[in-house]
Order: C-alpha cells, then structure tokens, then sequence
C-alpha cells in the first residue's frame, strides 16, 4: 500500500525477515526430515522444536535460524528469488543441526533450548547415529540440486573447519589459565571463526552460489559471515559473563563457574592486572571479584572491541558489494540484530 | 618374465590384489589424514593401525581395505589406471573408518581389531568428534576431485543408506524373537545390504566413475558390490555362529550368546521346528542347543543358499560387463575370497 521508492522505505526489522525466511524454507526442511529412517526423522523432529518424545507434535523453541536466513539472503542478495536459497538453507540448518547434537555428547550438555539434549532424551548412541543422518542428508540435500559441485565444496570447507573448530574448543578446556600453555586470545579467534563462523559464512556463500553469484561475491560473503561469526560469540562470551540473567537465560557468571576459556578471560590473563585471576577462577565462590578483574583487566573491553571490529568488517563487505539493495539492507538488519545494535 | 598372453596368465591372488591397491592408496589416505586437527589426525592413525594412543608409530593390523580395493579396480575395470580411482580409495576408506568409530560407540563394542575401540582409547566424545572429520574429509576429498558432482552424489547416497542401516541394526536388537514383532529374514537383508552393501557398492561405482565408466556399468558396479556386502555379511552371520574360533578370532557360538538377530536365526525362526529357539537363545548354557536347532530348521542353509545367490548375482554382473579383463579377472578374485570360494 506504501507509495514510497523501495529504497525509501524502512528495511523489515530482523525478526521479521527471519519468520519470513523460516516460513520459506521449513516446508522444504520438513520434507528432507521425512526423507529420513523414522526414528530418525523423530529425533531430528525433536531437535527442531517440532515434537515431543515419542512423536507427539510440539511446538518447542527451534532455533533463530539465523544460517537459513543467510542462505536466501544470499540468493537474494544475488538478485535471484530467494526460492533459490532454499536447497543451501536446508543443508546448512541440518549441518547446524548435526553440530549441536553431536556438540551436546561431547561437552556433556544435558539441556538444550530448556529440554533435555538429544542425547539425553534418545540415548548417546542414537544420538550419534541422528547427527550422522543430518550430516548425510545434508551432502546428499547439496548434491542433488543443479549447481551442486561448487557447492558441495563451500559446505565441505566448511564441515572441516567446524569440526577444527570444536577440536580445539575441546582441548582448548584441558589446557592452563596461566604459563606458555595457556590459550592466547588470538587461538581463540581462530576457534571461533572455525566453530561458528564458518558455517554462517557458508550459509550465505551458498546461498548466493545458488543464486548465481560471481565468485568474488561468493568469497566476500563467506568472508563477512565468518566476521559475524565471530562478532556473534565474542558477545556471546560477554553476555555469559556480564549478562542479565533474565534476559540471557543462563546464571550470573555462569561461563566463569565452568571455567570455560572464553575472550574476555583470555584476554584478560595477557594483561599483568590480572595475575590473580587463576586463582579466583578456581573458587567458585569468587565469581564476582573474578568478573571485576576481568573488566579491570580490560577484557571486557578488548572483547567489544574484536567485536565491533567484526561486525565493521563485515558490514563494510556487504555495503561494497554490489548487492540487491534488499537483501544487502535485509543482511545488515540481521547483522545488527545478532551482535547489538549498541555495540 | 612370463611369455604367456596375459589373459592366459592366472589372476593374481586376492590378498596379492590387496596388497597392490593398498600400497597405491596409502600415500593419498597418509596425506588426506595429515590435513586434520593434529589431534583427530592422531584418532584416524590409530583407527587405521597406524600409530598408538600417544602417537608412537606402530603397525597393527588395519582392515583388509577391501573398499580401498574395490575402487582402485572399479577404475581399472573402467579401462583407466588404477590411480585415477585413488580419490575414490580414500574417500570410501574414510567414511569406512568414519562408520567403525561410531558404530563402535553406538554397539557399545570395547574391542576393534584387538584393540581398544577409539572411544575406549580416547573417550566417546572425541571419537565422535573424530568419526566427523573423517567423514567430512571423505566428502572434501570427492568435492575436490574432478568429476566429483556425479561421485559426491554416489558417495551421499551409500552415506545415507549406511546410516539406515545402522539405524535398523540398532533397533532389530530392541525387537522379540517370536511374534509379530520379530524381525523378517527379508528386514534383515534389506539392512545388511544398506549396512554392509552400499559402500562396497558406491566404492566400485565410484571407482569406475573417476575412470570414466559409462552410467550403466557404474550402476551395474554398484549393484555387484552391493550383492557382495550381503553375502559377505551373511557367511559372517554363519561364521559367527559355526565358525572355527582359531579363524575367526571370535568364542564360538558367540553371536547366539550376544542374541544378535542375524540372519539364520531369523530364518530359522520362520519354521516350526523353530519354536523353542527362542528359549534356548534366552539361556547362556544352552547355545550349543540353539545352534545345532537353528541348522536343524534350516536357518544356515538358508543364510548360504542367499549367500550363493548374492555371489553368483555379483559374479554375473561382472562377467557380463565389458569391462578391462584383468580388473575384471581380479573383481571376481576378490569376491572368491571375501566370501570363500567353496561357498
């Protein structure tokens, strides 16, 4: 009903284009799901959101599905409909989906979106068997759809990368706060861009792949994902640390009580203001002096900073790219929404 | 130094076949594994008999490389040098490796080639984390290789199968021995074929696609090996129960002591003479008991005559092909010896 140029008009808020990315792709998921053994294809179904054990339906919290919106966006982005994207958007929502079964078994995850981990609730084999079908069906989702070569190697770029990616995160928790062992922040970098830009950055490359994208756009957009990759866990690490619980659905301090090995703390130990910080670390009842110092220590700080930093990267390339003006607004709304608009 | 015609010169022996294809594999798999986290690079050795928990180099017993054989030959078969199916060799490896480790986990199996399982050695976690990088290795390794979108294709396929099969394994066990709910000997083939079949299958097709084969004799190789994989599993299923333990390394009787499903008991539990299996199968003391009632109802030579069946199947496809002669000669060499040549 607007009269407005397009360009004119306020780009949809990043919800929006995340329902409406959902609505486009979850048909096609869906059928791929069905495609599986049933039992199977219920353990998939519970790992969506979409039913109960034993098959009854749901409608459980699925997750933002930020990998499928980047893949149209992609395609779209690429001026092609963003139809295009779809085959990309289910591959890479069943990679994501695969990740996080097999992610649970190992770091012993017993809840996942407020239910029981697949794991949990299927048993630890089945488990391994469901990520492994996911992980299948998403090749053969790949495969199948004209164009496919390239493709198939964008996604099996980055399946070796997330899997690098969680080796390391996984020994990274064996090794020392302090000493020539200890985990330097730039490692980390280097883990999350493996963990969890890699796929974010493949779902939009994908997507503009199947869009008919030069390569150039191709890499620019896998570059800019893996930036938002990045950007998206080191506030991620910050909320874990300095977050309102209310809001972030996990405990005060909650990364600190698990010892994990996030930025911030990282960051924080290269800095002499916080030599006592192992040992705080290794009291749980010193949370909050641990918290504090980290801050002192500028980790908070060096962590927004890397963040910002990304997500300046990664709008940079998608404001230089010649993009449809849409998709590339759409990819910016998303962008903010994901990292902070107040970064 | 012979001066005889080739074709009059006796094939060489299967082990002699093997053995070639494995020292032409080797190299390509050494430097595919190499490309891993150093860590999961270490699990993959060690699967591969090729190094200790800790990395120290050893030579223990690894698979026969059966796929590895079969592809290097599928491209041989298709008129090319043996090396233009090495990427196929590797990738089949690969995913076979993949499917040991997590299989291995999911049957709760402790042993594998009279060492501890790698999730015994190195924890379930990372054996899961290892099974998928190989797995995604295996698909880089074909998304990397011209001619891959018609191999990546195949491989998706096989891989999907396999997970369905290891899903109906997993569940035949959950199943009765008598009444409705007993799994049908036909299930069970349609398992082991999915199971064991696809990949022997997808590593002949896939061999001879690199090779340049044409479509029907691609999917002629993919049926053959696919036959293969169920006589092969059934004269297992037959071993495991009859067989002689100094051959096969396993107790005797040991399957039936397991209450594994396979498939003369399933046979044998079609007939009448049957109906007191499965007491008998219920109680420790009494597998010599079983085993001898399960011959008396026909259960093992039903599992050889389906056996014979799937080989003399295999044997004409084979032979029906126009396919190289020697690669040929040494298909049907392999197929003697995988599943005994007095069958």
């Amino acid at each position: 009903m607007s009269t407005l140029p397009s360009a004119l008009q306020a780009p949809p808020s990043a919800p929006d284009v995340l329902g409406r990315c959902r609505e486009l792709v979850r048909p096609a998921l869906a059928e791929a799901v069905g495609r599986l053994h049933p039992w199977v294809a219920e353990m998939a179904a519970y790992s969506f959101g979409w039913c109960e054990v034993g098959g009854a339906p749901a409608a459980a919290p699925g997750g933002k599905g930020v990998r499928q919106a980047l893949a149209v966006l992609g395609a779209e982005a690429a001026g092609a409909d963003g139809r295009a994207g779809v085959p990309a958007a289910v591959a890479v929502e069943l990679v994501h989906a695969f990740s996080l079964l097999h992610d649970d078994i190992m770091d012993g995850d017993a809840t996942r979106r407020r239910r029981p981990a697949v794991w949990k609730a299927y048993g630890t084999g089945p488990a391994v068997l469901a990520g492994d079908a996911l992980f299948a069906l998403a090749v053969e989702t790949l495969a199948a759809t004209p164009g496919g070569p390239r493709a198939v190697r964008l996604l099996s770029t980055a399946l070796a990368d997330l899997v690098r990616g969680q080796a390391d995160d996984l020994l990274f928790a064996a090794r020392p706060f302090a000493g020539p062992e200890r985990v330097t922040p730039e490692e980390y970098r280097v883990m999350a861009e493996h963990k969890t830009g890699a796929l974010l950055g493949c779902a939009a490359a994908l997507g503009a792949t199947l869009g008919g994208a030069p390569e150039p756009a191709v890499a620019a957009l896998d570059r800019a994902g893996r930036h938002l990759g990045v950007a998206f866990q080191l506030v991620d690490d910050v909320l874990g640390i300095w977050g309102d619980p209310a809001v972030t659905g996990k405990p005060v301090g909650g990364d600190l009580r698990e010892r994990k090995k996030t930025f911030p703390v990282l960051a924080a130990l290269g800095s002499p203001a916080a030599r006592h910080l192992p040992e705080l670390l290794a009291c749980d009842a010193r949370t909050e002096e641990a918290a504090a110092l980290i801050e002192e220590a500028g980790g908070r700080a060096a962590a927004l900073a890397e963040a910002r930093a990304r997500t300046a990267a990664a709008r940079a390339l998608l404001t230089e790219l010649p993009l449809a003006a849409g998709a590339a607004g759409e990819l910016c709304a998303l962008l903010d929404f994901l990292v902070g608009r107040d970064l």
